[in-house]
């Protein structure tokens, strides 16, 4: 099959599978989790020969470490679907009714978004997380992995569809792209694919965005700031500047730049300069800065840059709205941090920062499905709109209208002596779905 | 001003208005209804000036009744405009709080996009209301009317912008387009604009989703059904089509395709060319239908066609699921009926048509901001990420996590000994903003 041949069957499998029910998509996951239990030998082999290919490869070792794929990190995937089969059903849920006139009632009713494209990293795992995701919220998925991990994806797609189309999954709901000019192709399939969740690097997303019309979710840029205000306590600032910039440099929400109020900077620099220097950071910093200690000077392009590496540029601000205003301006929306004794200054950054995740006194790197507790992460946004910061189930849902009459027929509302909406909030659910019979 | 620069300020006057406090944007809002109140007669005389020219023209009359502002309406948006400050602030609710750690709280709050692009048609009462809309919602708003209402917009435009800056609503939030190669520069605009929403004909909006990489909310087809089951009452389903198709032949939410079930077309069929006929609209039907009526051919290009006329394509199908099939192939996700006596079926049919609006037993006119009891209506979606079928003040609106902690790192969690997340829902709301200082 080709890629419009396998998007064309995954939109056709999504109308049926938004009305697969609970029991079913749930027997399905207990299915797939059972399949990769029993297959692990072969999943763990396959894996094997990806691992020997990369190392041929050299691959780096961190590289190594996320691809590899073995009997706990099954176990692990496995655990992860039992915990999605214990949620709700997040279809089908009544998330608002009104009536409009005797006998004319209007629900609000969540339903799978439809066909979901995912590119993602070497890790296999991700490839469960996300195909299980999908499937616990009725929605189709094209998945690209990485192609170190080609044949662990390969056989770890397979058994999925084959078990979930097994427990009653309508067939196609599932396909695996390999390569990337499948990716290429993908982009135009706007008539199939409903929404791209593009992770990876930075250039990558950011190709992905300006070369497709399908919605995009997802964040290219992560430079997060901390700003540690006038009425910051030193060693809490400090604690949270170290914390966001060194506990791991190669994620998204890693702090890239630290504002620092000028009242505070005779205190604070130093003692960021020590604890920053310990842990083997470069530090780059604005002339402000470098009055105060002996660092590498920063430009423009510093506050620009994602370094993902033990570096961080340092700037001194006069005043909280000027840090705002840094952040605003060379920020990707992405994470930023106030370190404050002051809750109205706090609550001031935090109204005023155009971010997905405004923190007071605490470290970026909490901007993280697991750490948020939504389950599984589908991703990090950095959109303005449908699913903002880090995204689980519920952006993979939308809603439909539901209106239910009794012959209603708009002719007879409005003008003299028609008849005249109620609009009266109704507590009750839509029930009478059936959604498993044919 | 060029438009560069008018989309700049708005985009910094969003950021401000985001902490603009309810009271500061109701008393503005106050102040705009009166402002338009005591400059109605200038209003008038700008329409009427917008009138002659479109006479001199030849705009077609129902095109003149649209453009014409007359102290009518003027009063009626000043009502709206009352009714937008009775309701609450729709910025800085809180949609979820979860306890991550003691001391470390987690909060979804409700803020707006940021700076919305709409692009309307002749009414001017439009630009009242998407302008009181995006204020009271916290955005900063573009607008682009239609070019016979030029002098009519601008006024209105020049005494919402004074009145609302005057009651503290910072300047630049509003800012007014009026020209076609306006729209093509703020199509580019991705780094200031964060949504467009383009009402217009399919042409116009389908060429706006083609050129922007800015989110678009809306829709360009409006290919509407009325399936007629097997199980249908034959009155009803007749009033019900005839609703839909004729009641307002112009709008998207008009029917432009009756799929009738084989079972039932040899009654419905022939009660559905009497009723229709009578009403003057042309009839085109498949084959099976034209078996049984005595009606025009319809081909394939009829199943993709909006006709905003009075003309109709029949369909005879050979069951629910092939209704279904046809809808989700040639409709464009709009609004969808089925009218039958059996509660399964409907049901059926609303879980698996992949559109915005599944009503049953009502006429697909009722798809509409203002029978939906929205208020004010922004648009109608067929998106399938954010928001869907009419949209109301919630599609301005997106959220953003903000985290309370008290020096927390990641650095304590996870490992052996490590802190361990206990993510309990809290049943609060996060207060403390003080929005308006400044």
């Amino acid at each position: 099959m080709d890629i419009q041949q396998t998007a064309a069957s995954a939109k056709k499998a999504a109308t049926q599978l938004a009305a697969v029910s609970a029991d079913i998509k749930n027997a399905a996951l207990s299915e797939i989790a059972r399949a990769l239990k029993a297959h692990a030998k072969e999943i763990v082999a396959a894996n094997q020969e990806d691992l020997q290919q990369a190392e041929n490869d050299n691959l780096a070792p961190p590289l190594l470490k996320r691809l590899r794929f073995d009997q706990s990190k099954i176990e692990a995937v496995c655990t992860g679907i039992d915990r999605l089969i214990d949620l709700d059903d997040p279809v089908g849920q009544t998330l608002g009714a009104l009536e409009l006139d005797q006998g004319l009632e209007l629900f609000k009713v969540s339903c799978p978004i439809g066909v979901i494209g995912v590119i993602f990293e070497s890790r296999p795992d991700a490839l469960v997380q996300i195909s299980s995701l999908c499937l616990k919220s009725g929605n189709s998925v094209l998945l690209k992995g990485g192609s170190e991990a080609a044949r662990t994806n390969r056989i770890l797609a397979g058994l999925i569809a084959e078990a979930s189309v097994a427990a009653g999954v309508p067939d196609g709901w599932l396909g695996l792209l390999e390569t990337r000019s499948d990716v290429a192709e993908m982009l135009d399939l706007d008539a199939f694919i409903d929404l791209i969740i593009p992770r990876g690097s930075n250039a990558f997303v950011r190709h992905i965005m300006d070369h497709t019309h399908i919605p995009v979710l997802g964040h290219a840029d992560g430079i997060c700031h901390v700003y540690i205000d006038r009425a910051a306590e030193l060693e809490m600032a400090v604690n949270i500047a170290v914390d966001s910039k060194t506990q791991y440099v190669a994620v998204c929400n890693a702090a890239e730049t630290i504002l620092v109020h000028e009242a505070a900077a005779p205190t604070v620099l130093p003692a960021l300069d020590a604890a920053l220097s310990a842990k083997g950071v470069e530090l780059r910093g604005c002339s402000d800065t470098r009055r105060i200690i002996d660092i590498l000077p920063a430009d423009e392009s510093d506050w620009r840059t994602e370094y993902l590496d033990l570096i961080v540029s340092i700037k001194v601000v006069p005043s909280l709205l000027d840090a705002i205003d840094h952040i605003n301006r060379y920020g990707s929306g992405h994470t930023d941090v106030i370190v404050t004794a002051d809750r109205d200054r706090a609550f001031r950054f935090m109204d005023r920062v155009d971010t997905a995740d405004a923190f007071w006194n605490c470290s970026s790197r909490f901007s993280d499905g697991f750490r948020f507790g939504l389950g599984a992460e589908v991703g990090i946004s950095t959109n303005k709109i449908h699913a903002r910061g880090p995204v689980g189930m519920e952006g993979l849902l939308i809603y439909q209208w539901r209106m239910l009459g009794n012959g209603h027929v708009v002719a007879d509302y409005g003008g003299s002596g028609g008849k005249i909406f109620t609009h009266r909030k109704l507590d009750k659910r839509l029930s009478g779905s059936n959604p498993s019979s044919p």
